[in-house]
C-alpha cells in the first residue's frame, strides 16, 4: 500500500541530505564541539556553519541563536527564562488561547508560582483578537508569547502589528514568538518586526526530531533553564547535539521558501476544490490560513474514528496536534466552534513531498468515511 | 596521519549499529511517537523498545526512565526537580565537590536562590570523604548529589554506601547519582543500592550526542523543568527525538560491561606501565579508578600546549574536561592537587576501539613533547 503521509505539522520525514548530514557527524566527525583538539574543532565548525544558516533564515546574528532540544524546550527557556529575569519589574504574562502546549502549560505554571497570567483570546478565524489583547497590555507585563503560525489550523498571526502593540503598551515586556509552523515555511523578521524572543524547530521543516533553537534579542534577559558547561556561553549548556544540528542547518539550507510555498499553494488549492466538493466536510482553517495546514471536520465521525479508517487506506492525518495524545482541542475551543465540530475534526498537513496522489487518496477516504462509518 | 583518539570520556565515535539505527528513524519510521495513527505507533514502539533496552541495563521499570536531551538536562531536571518538589522539608541541598558542572552549577544556583548548598569534600583520591559527609547530613538535608564515577579521574565513588548513609541520617532526602561516566562501563544497580534518582547519556557509550536519560524512582517526587505535551507522562514533554532515542538504545544493547572491562583493563595496564617509565609523568587518577580514565601530569609542560603537541600526532587527549573549555579544574582543585601538576594535567580516556598502538603514539607523543615544548 502507498504512504500518503499528510501530517507533516507532526513531524516530517528527513530529507536524505540532511540525513546524511547526521550520519557524517556520527561516524567522521564525532569530537566534542567543546574539545580544545582539532577532533574538537572540526565539530563546532559544522554547529557553527549550521548555526549560520538558521541565522541567516532568521536575518539575526549568530551570537543571538541558541541551540535546543527542540522547540519545546526553546518555549520553555523563553517563558520561564523570560519570567524569572524579569519578574521584579511586574508580574503579568500574556499568552494567545491558542498557543502550542509548551508555551501555554508553561503559562499556566508561571500561574501557579504567582505570576498573573492572562489569555489572550482569538476570533472565529483563529487570529488573535487585537482589541482584547491591547485590553491586557498594561505597565506590570514582563512577556507576551503569541504563535507565528497555529499548529492546528494553520492560521498567521499579525505578528508585527502585536509585537509594536506589546512594545507600544507594556515597555518592560519581552515579546515571544513561537515560529515552528512558520519557520522555512514563510519569511520571518524577528528583528525587524520586533520580536525579541522566537522559537524555531527541526523536525518540521525535514530535519531529525530533537533539535531546535531559540533567538535571544541582543540585550533581551533571560534566565537559562539549564546550568552546567560553558557550551553556548550558559545560556544553554550541555553537548550540543552536533549530528542534530548539522542536519537542521543542511535542511534550512535546502529550504525553498518561495518554490514550496507555490507548490503548497497549488496543492491546497486543489485539496479544498476537492474537499469541498464531499458532503459533510467543514472548514476550520481560515482562508487566510498558511497553506501547509487545512483543518477540516468529517460531519458526525469521531476524529479517531475517521482517522484510523484514514490510515487503513495508507492515509495519515492527524486529530488536533500529535502533542495531545488524542485530547480535545482547546484551540478550537477558542476559535468558538461547536463540540461536533470540534470532536470530528482532523487536520491535514502538507510538506514539499506531497503530490495530488495525496488528495485524491485522502479524498477516496473520506468518503468512504463519511458513508461506512458509524455516526458517533 | 593515524588518529589516537583518547578522549572517550568527552565523547565517543558513534557505532556503526547506533548510526544505522539513527538513519532508519530519519528515513523511514519517521512518524511522530505520539501519533495516534500506525506511523505514530511505529516511532513509539521505537522508542519503548529502547527504553526497555536502558531500563534492563538498569535494573528497573520502563515507567520510571525519562529521555532526556542528554546529561546536563537530565542532571538539571534532578536537581531542579528534587529541590522544587522537596523545598517545604528542607533546605540543605549537598553535592560533592568533584560532580560535573551540570550538577555543580545547578547546586550554585540553588544557593543563589535560597538553598542551603553544601559541597562535599574529596580526598587526595578524588572519592567523597564520608566522615565529611555524615558531618553535612541533616533533617533538613532534601538533595544528596554524588557521581558514580569521577569524569576527570575516573575515580570511584562508594555510591552504594553512600546511598545508605544517606537515608539513615537523612530520611526526607533523594539521593542523585550522576552515572555518566559509569553506565555501560560497570554495573549499576540504583534500586539495590538505595539511588533514587540516577543519569545516564548517549554520547559516552558510542550513541550520538544529544540523548540521555533520567531514571526516578517509584513515588520519587521531582518536579518537571519542561511543561508542554502529553509524552513521557509529562515528566519530560516534547517530540522525543525518536533517531537519538533508538541509537542510544542499540548501543546500550550492544555494551558488553564484562568484555570491553577485560579489555580496557589490560590497556589500562599497559598505559600505565608504559608512562610510569617516562620521567615527568605522574598519576592523577587513584590506583583503583575505572580503568576506562587516567588522568596524568606531564611535569612542567602547561595541559594545553601539551595537547596540541599530541593532537600534531594525531593523538587526542583532554585538560580536564570537554565542557569546561580549558578552564582550571576544581575537581582537581579539591583533590588537594598543586597548581602546578593541575596545570599540566590530561585526562586519556579509552574505548572499546582503542588498540596499543593508541597508547604507543601517546607515549611516544608525551616524550617528544616533555623533550622540546618549552616549560611554562
Amino acid at each position: 500500500m502507498n504512504i500518503h503521509y499528510l501530517d507533516n505539522s507532526a513531524t516530517t520525514q528527513v530529507c536524505e541530505e540532511a540525513a546524511n548530514a547526521a550520519l557524517r557527524m556520527m561516524r567522521e566527525n564525532y569530537g566534542n564541539p567543546s574539545s580544545l583538539h582539532k577532533m574538537g574543532i572540526a565539530a563546532e565548525a559544522a554547529v557553527e556553519q549550521a548555526r549560520e544558516t538558521i541565522v541567516d533564515a532568521l536575518g539575526v546574528q549568530a551570537k543571538n541563536v541558541f541551540f535546543t532540544s527542540g522547540g519545546t524546550e526553546a518555549n520553555n527557556t523563553a517563558i520561564f527564562g523570560a519570567a524569572e529575569a524579569l519578574k521584579r519589574r511586574g508580574d503579568r504574562v500574556i499568552v494567545s488561547a491558542i498557543e502550542h502546549s509548551s508555551v501555554y502549560e508553561s503559562a499556566k505554571r508561571l500561574a501557579q508560582l504567582g505570576f498573573d497570567v492572562q489569555f489572550a483570546p482569538v476570533n472565529e478565524n483563529g487570529v488573535v483578537d487585537i482589541d482584547a489583547l491591547r485590553g491586557l497590555l498594561n505597565e506590570k507585563t514582563i512577556l507576551v508569547s503569541v504563535m507565528a503560525v497555529n499548529n492546528e489550523t494553520g492560521s498567521v498571526q499579525p505578528t508585527e502589528r502585536i509585537a509594536k502593540l506589546v512594545h507600544a503598551l507594556s515597555p518592560e515586556a519581552l515579546f515571544h514568538c513561537d515560529a515552528v509552523q512558520a519557520f522555512c515555511k514563510m519569511p520571518l523578521k524577528p528583528k525587524k518586526w520586533g520580536v525579541d524572543l522566537m522559537t524555531v524547530s527541526a523536525h518540521k521543516i525535514h530535519a531529525p526530531k530533537g533539535c531546535g533553537a531559540l533567538y535571544i534579542r541582543e540585550g533581551a534577559r533571560v534566565m537559562p533553564l539549564l546550568y552546567g558547561g560553558e557550551q553556548q556561553h550558559k545560556v544553554r549548556p550541555g553537548t550540543e547535539s552536533a549530528p542534530l544540528i548539522a542536519a537542521f542547518g543542511t535542511a534550512v539550507s535546502l529550504a525553498d521558501i518561495s518554490g514550496n510555498m507555490s507548490r503548497i499553494r497549488a496543492l491546497n488549492a486543489y485539496a479544498k476544490e476537492r474537499l469541498a466538493a464531499i458532503e459533510g466536510v467543514a472548514f476550520n482553517s481560515p482562508d487566510d490560513a498558511l497553506p501547509y495546514i487545512i483543518n477540516i471536520s468529517a460531519e458526525g465521525i469521531r476524529s479517531e474514528t475517521m482517522l484510523h479508517h484514514l490510515e487503513s487506506r495508507g492515509v495519515f492525518v492527524s486529530s488536533s496536534s500529535a502533542c495531545a495524545k488524542g485530547k480535545r482541542s482547546y484551540v478550537l475551543e477558542a476559535m468558538g466552534l461547536p463540540d461536533d465540530r470540534i470532536d470530528s475534526s482532523l487536520r491535514i498537513s502538507f510538506s514539499k513531498y506531497n503530490t495530488e496522489e495525496d488528495i485524491d487518496a485522502l479524498v477516496e477516504g473520506l468518503k468512504s468515511g463519511l458513508n461506512t462509518l458509524q455516526r458517533k
